[in-house]
């Protein structure tokens, strides 16, 4: 069983599972895994890691539209060391102060393997944003841009580390996924990539997009990585590659100005929401499900 | 540097650390790894394992004198079988339902060894109970019996695994934390051991204890693994192993019989509460700061 199937059943077996975060009264929770063979390349700082891993659920608060009120980490190393500890913490620390949540610590374990299991908590004022609500003829939008991560494992590659781990470290969407709270009729994280978000939101929400490659705000460090004039490999590393933790959301077009104005991050029209038998299409050519399972 | 001395740091770099579990607004937050290499002996069910590890976290929440509200767990392994999965989450959810918490699942990852972290939330009905507040001549008490975990693991040694994971499974001291939660003056969870527990509640709170070994409440299954004319090793087992997840707490010799009341778990009393100078001592020799350290 490959880990996607491993998660459908589990979202059959857990009312509260399924969604970006489980939903407990007046609280989301969200948690993951991290570890470093498959997300942390080569050249990650600790300062960068601690930043990274506690983002990744501060993001999955922001796409329920809640605020963002505390986080917690375990970290687990084949060795402890004071100057990785305190970096670790420190970014851990700065990505909370980010979005004003606070970090209250965790536990530490020896392991094999450099592994960080994070949990977030947020807290609704408004009703959750789930992934089922979106509607024919509505907007599907983007927050900032797409791409970071992609252009980020290319630096790690290259060995220049500084500029990777630069990009490595984004700022959860918190602000936004609260601007977007009150109009957003379904919304997620773009963890899994921009394709695969819109295949979960569509199953969630029963409905199809039509988007236009032309207007995915791709980030300015995958020019720097790809051939200028090759317009495709820039536009698949932007909508396969995943881990942007920006925002996939529907609004109604007459709340999109008002979006807008709430929120100092840009956001993107992408294109609309068509119905489930129309699919799932860029430039009206399917849009395969392919992408990045994170879990 | 070890497990101890890189918690000791992150407990002076973090406000919220330092406690079994971290206080936010309301709530209290716990997170804790847990994996195959050393906390899993081989013939622990996924079941087991499930409950065992939420029960863990849940533990801090009792610790802490909050209820229990929800678990989350993020479960790694190198291949996911359905029935494992399976298992694992009916063991996460029984304990959660044994205590009136929700399991709201988490997440999955791949990875070469067996590795669980979870993340148990509680809320704060009353002002929560610290390590710090216990005062001269209280009463020092545990809840139910000491050298389940020790027990358990001699018997997965010697290929009894049923019995053995019976022992795993442990019920979380939640409603005896609550029953002590408005009359205890200092409260941690037993998990690194008697010994380690007195030792780190005295550090808290600036005191020494002098307790007796014939008080010390011991589960059946003790001497079931040790010679029964070896009074020393099943006590020995009883104060160093830990794991056990029971309560330690302080409580004025005048509150007593209503915390006895308000729950149906036994409280013991091992002894009472002293002065610093006079050290922490059994039968009134220096009883060593000797356990395991499980962060």
């Amino acid at each position: 069983m490959d880990e996607r199937a491993a998660l459908a059943l589990l979202s059959g077996e857990l009312d509260a599972a399924g969604d970006d975060a489980a939903i407990v009264d007046d609280l989301v929770v969200t948690t993951d895994m991290l570890h470093e063979r498959t997300d942390f390349p080569n050249g990650t700082t600790q300062y960068t890691a601690g930043w990274r891993a506690v983002g990744a659920s501060l993001s999955d608060v922001a796409a329920m539209g809640a605020e963002a009120s505390a986080a917690v980490a375990a970290y687990a190393v084949p060795e402890f060391t004071r100057a990785d500890l305190l970096a670790f913490v420190r970014g851990a620390s700065d990505v909370c102060d980010l979005v004003g949540a606070e970090y209250v610590g965790g536990d530490l374990d020896g392991h094999d393997e450099f592994t960080v299991a994070t949990t977030a908590i947020g807290r609704l004022a408004d009703d959750p944003v789930t992934r089922g609500g979106a509607s024919t003829d509505e907007l599907v939008c983007v927050t900032g841009t797409l791409g970071r991560s992609a252009a980020a494992l290319e630096f790690f590659e290259r060995g220049d580390a500084e500029r990777a781990n630069d990009l490595f470290r984004f700022e959860p969407r918190i602000a936004a996924g609260r601007a977007l709270a009150a109009r957003a009729t379904a919304m997620m994280d773009s963890s899994d990539g921009l394709a695969r978000s819109l295949h979960q939101l569509g199953e969630a929400s029963d409905c199809g997009f039509a988007i236009e490659s032309d207007r995915i705000p791709i980030h300015d460090s995958v020019r720097a990585v790809t051939d200028t004039d090759d317009d495709e490999d820039a536009l698949e590393r932007a909508t396969t590659f995943g881990e942007d933790f920006e925002l996939v959301a529907t609004v109604p077009e007459s709340e999109l100005d008002a979006v807008r104005e709430a929120t100092a991050v840009p956001v993107s029209v992408l294109g609309t929401v068509t119905a489930r038998e129309d699919g799932i299409t860029m430039d009206g050519t399917e849009l395969e499900d392919r992408g990045f399972t994170h879990g």
